[in-house]
């Protein structure tokens, strides 16, 4: 798993933060969206974010701001020199961009949940790249091809230079900017919402059948789905051991959520014939 | 009203910003809350933000933060070195917050939205406040109860300086430090979201009398409602000249969300007596 795990660099006794390792192999892929990938699909799910920009006097400034985002990545702005950051921009272009994934406003914890920040410097969109970034804007906000004809708007797009994922307690790594533009966002974590509700809603059976004959822990004793994505779903398990993070990996991954529904029930159904082989 | 209509300063044809003006005289106390009590609102409201610090090279970093709030609406942070958020704090103490106000994810235009920047210089929680501090913040997030012990974790009170705060398109102002301390957050406005709902699914009616009676748009032709906070409710109408916004305000203001039924009720009947009068 390419994620540091911070945790255990925190400087107190490793055992409070430890959750309970399987006990037995696990017996399905368990890749999951590398962080390029996590802030990929954070930055491409919202249309809102914070920029941090410098004062006159060189201290920061954070500001709620809009962007859109192009094909690569980069996060489009469109600020007026009527606001702080407008003119902070005009003045010293350096910039960071702080992203927090959608749902955040009903997270059981709002600080386990995914957030990036993208460091750079904001510049003027030219040639082909002014167009494109105008029309991604008016597309995320239509009010804004009225903005645009102000004479105290501008379009920027942040050169991102540097790229801090955290995906929750203890998930955390820095992305290159190369990898950070390559990257693709995942196709499934954004639109399996619904999907997620209903498997804990109505299939919580087969959710502890994975968990127990797939994902390691065989004492389990019920198990949540937590999120999906397109390489598999993330499980939070009961045991007697404590709370278990368990991963579920599909056979092959997605290529959208249309495929969700049938990637599961196939692990429902190899979690049913080890149970009972 | 308090708050600067900066729409006025856009560098643009300033026709293509106006609502309608009312027709009428407006029948009701036209008080809203301050500047100052908007921004101590959005601040007591919710526990997460985006901090701004400066990086090594003085660059600006945006990150998601908890915070808690202090009875003088200093915001608490409890940040660890593991994060360079932290690490910027023991190198440079000057340091921003943007807090949006809750219910973005469900608003029409994400930037027709209230939010604020507290701009100031980050200090080591000492004497009573450090207890208070870190009071606040477990209280919370209980996890901190358990990160507080941890080496790495520092509880830091923000010292405001500066406050700019945004109601929405055209709604900003600037609040200076002691009128931000000495404000009070509104005690219905983050109580409201029910009763509003209610008052546009089941009394569409009322709303309209109230606009066309007491708002000062007799041409109204439907009217919903934005908002309430202890001073008044604010609707968006529409009449054949375009959407008005229209302030009906209570006769008294109210200490909680408890007396916002008697005074919404209290204004339809006046509607009512009004339009039959």
């Amino acid at each position: 798993m390419p994620a540091a795990d911070a945790q255990s660099d925190h400087d107190a006794p490793a055992a409070v933060l430890e959750a309970p390792a399987p006990t037995a192999p696990t017996r399905t892929p368990q890749q999951r969206p590398s962080p390029a990938e996590e802030a990929r699909t954070i930055v491409s799910a919202t249309t809102t974010g914070t920029l941090a920009t410098l004062s006159a006097d060189g201290g920061p400034w954070a500001s709620m701001v809009g962007f859109a985002t192009l094909p690569d990545g980069r996060p489009v702005l469109m600020v007026s020199t009527l606001a702080e950051h407008g003119r902070n921009l005009e003045r010293d272009q350096r910039a960071s961009l702080s992203v927090v994934a959608p749902g955040r406003e009903h997270a059981r914890d709002p600080l386990d949940h995914g957030r990036l920040t993208l460091a750079g410097v904001a510049e003027r969109a030219t040639g082909s790249d002014a167009d494109r970034a105008h029309e991604a804007y008016v597309a995320a906000f239509p009010p804004a091809g009225l903005f645009s004809t102000f004479g105290d708007f501008s379009t920027w797009v942040l050169r991102v230079e540097r790229v801090r994922w955290v995906g929750g307690y203890g998930r955390m790594d820095s992305v290159t900017a190369d990898g950070y533009a390559r990257a693709e966002p995942d196709p499934v974590l954004p639109r399996a919402r619904g999907a997620v509700r209903h498997l804990n809603e109505d299939h919580a059976d087969a959710l502890l059948a994975m968990t127990q004959v797939l994902g390691g822990h065989p004492d389990a004793t019920s198990a949540r789905c937590e999120r999906a994505d397109r390489y598999g779903l993330d499980l939070s398990a009961e045991t007697p051991r404590g709370r278990a993070s368990v991963r579920i990996g599909f056979e092959a991954a997605l290529d959208g959520a249309e495929g969700l529904r049938a990637a599961t029930v196939a692990l429902a159904r190899l979690a049913r014939e080890g149970a009972a082989g």
